[in-house]
């Protein structure tokens, strides 16, 4: 395709895959796309583990990591996570008496432990550890680091540069986008209230032709309700240069999530991805569980701000939760289009299904407009 | 346009206008699209008037009718609407204590009377009165039926088809398009959580193909977050035959909104278009207002179930408001292209950057792919 990122990358077509596993983004990168690992908060040897195997499988292919720092890296956030001290009981006891209702076992003491010491190192990790994770990807050959938590901070922006790695960042609305353009992005990401995750309230038809005219002549990846051919010959023609896409991955044989959660997925209809608060405390889109459904019964406790319901579900709900593979209360991160997702495919289907439902949409405007 | 909806109307191009606004119907018809009146509650003198001024203004283009009519037309509902004995006390005092905290006087005695008798008649309007209205415009010579409340009544079906008049219905998710279908409609209106007014969870993005599917070969139009050319082919892209749009005609100088509700919008952003239960009952997007916004304080009373909270927001905040226009109390339901909606133009003007800028989409696709 003649397009300005399948240019800046080198890839045939421009379809970014955010996914956390690493068979995804070496499949999307050898199937002509552009893979891009979602890393959060991974220590260093991870990071070189992850990235090795990458390396030694992708065959050359360029890729690329998401991170979630915040603008500031000095900026370590007011709020340091201590389990013992931070949750109110009437919460903690809402949660652990809808377990023990459902049957959910309490975690062993040893195991709660260790998940305990996990989550504590994992809250606490500062925007320092964050650019340290990144310093250590940039010795692989990544091409594309992708921030998903705001406008990169500078020094990452300068120092990705420096090393020829472009840098993009997400937005939900023209003003972000704007603001990551004007810090020296090489593109961005316009994230409509479909996707799944962390997401805004505006639709991905309005905002991204409203994000492409605001950044105009930068270029601009539509994601978010991204599964298939026609939405990616949608997003071509509402002016952006190709899509991301990150729910449709989990659907594949790679994909990293359990069975239960996978066959949670199959069964779900579009609107069985609810935007919550309750997972993580900001409004999140997730498959629908019994856990988010419980905040709306009348004798419920309100909702602890962001990130203390985070912190509430990770200590309280989900290890006890996915310990069991408990299937009522499973969930996981995922856009609207998990609707449209029935079974199991290989990244290269979904890849070759994308590239052929595009050029079946193309043919249908052709038929109308005239060639 | 070579298309399945321009050779059923022997419209032009297959850009479908709702309004309430007679004048935007005629414009639109008259421009190469199809005008569609909302017509929702008006008793037989108003629809000849309307009907007769189209009738003398459209130059014999084609133009259709919107209505409101729930399946079972002997089902008048449980519920009559008596001010005097609906509304919870608590409810009605924090409407009034807002509005006169804010300074909007009350009504003058005479006016509340008026208002109050055209309610309880506009409230209690039959689905036997929807019936009768529609077969008053049956001897006008209207192409379509749009029914916006559900799949039409089997003999307002029939009806229409023995007059040589197409039906059509409004749809959220799949299964009502089925349903649609299945009942003997002639097209489906695919309505995504983007449009104004009444309206879903699921974003057009997604839903559009989602219906496209569900009832192949039968044409669909998409509707929801459609405001311009882009748009438009992005629908066309995701399989759909042409585009409802509503909200757009509303910033034209034909359209019926007063000039403070005009400006209202031209200062709104994408996510000002609120979908909120505190208008209607149901979750509606509109305008944001302070109306809406008391209703998340803290000591706000729990909002009413439909239709009660609709009835709440007639008998005492909408006529006291519209009154005197008291800017920040003014609403009006609207989808999430407000955003995109500067200043004022005319109908003519839309219709034809519509038409302008799909094709710009299509030659940019045509660029990309290969012609």
């Amino acid at each position: 395709m003649k397009n300005k990122l399948c240019e800046m990358f080198g890839i045939d077509v421009p379809i970014f895959a955010f996914s956390h596993c690493r068979d995804v983004v070496v499949e999307v990168s050898k199937a002509g796309g552009m893979g891009v690992l979602g890393m959060a908060r991974m220590d260093p040897d991870r990071v070189e583990e992850e990235l090795n195997w990458i390396d030694a499988h992708i065959e050359g292919r360029p890729y690329g990591i998401d991170v979630l720092m915040s603008g500031n890296v000095e900026d370590s956030g007011d709020l340091k996570y201590d389990p013992e001290k931070l949750l109110p009981q009437e919460h903690v006891r809402f949660v652990r008496d809808m377990l023990d209702k459902a049957g959910v076992p309490p975690l062993p003491e040893a195991e709660e432990q260790q998940i305990m010491r996990d989550m504590v190192k994992g809250m606490n990790f500062t925007p320092r550890e964050s650019l340290e994770m990144v310093e250590r990807a940039m010795s692989h050959p990544i091409k594309l680091i992708v921030n998903a938590l705001g406008t990169p901070p500078a020094q990452l922006i300068e120092r990705a540069h420096s090393k020829g790695i472009k840098i993009a960042a997400l937005a939900g609305k023209a003003r972000h986008a704007i603001k990551h353009k004007e810090a020296g992005c090489d593109f961005v990401i316009a994230v409509g209230t479909e996707a799944g995750g962390h997401t805004g309230d505006i639709s991905s038809l309005v905002l991204w032709p409203n994000i492409v005219d605001a950044v105009d002549p930068m270029p601009v990846l539509g994601g978010g309700g991204v599964g298939r051919g026609r939405q990616f010959a949608a997003a071509l023609a509402l002016g952006c240069e190709g899509v991301w896409c990150g729910s449709i991955w989990l659907k594949t044989v790679q994909s990293e999530v359990p069975p239960e959660i996978k066959s949670k997925m199959f069964e779900a209809a579009a609107d069985d991805a609810i935007l919550t608060r309750s997972v993580t405390g900001k409004p999140c889109r997730t498959l629908n569980n019994t856990f988010s459904k419980a905040w709306n019964a009348e004798d419920a406790p309100a909702m602890l701000p962001a990130p203390l319901q985070n912190y509430l579900w990770w200590q309280e709900g989900r290890s006890r939760v996915e310990r069991v593979r408990a299937k009522e209360f499973l969930t996981y991160p995922v856009g609207q289009i998990v609707g449209d997702m029935t079974e199991e495919t290989s990244v290269k289907e979904v890849v070759y299904d994308f590239i052929n439902e595009l050029l079946d949409s193309k043919e249908r405007l052709d038929g109308m407009l005239g060639e």
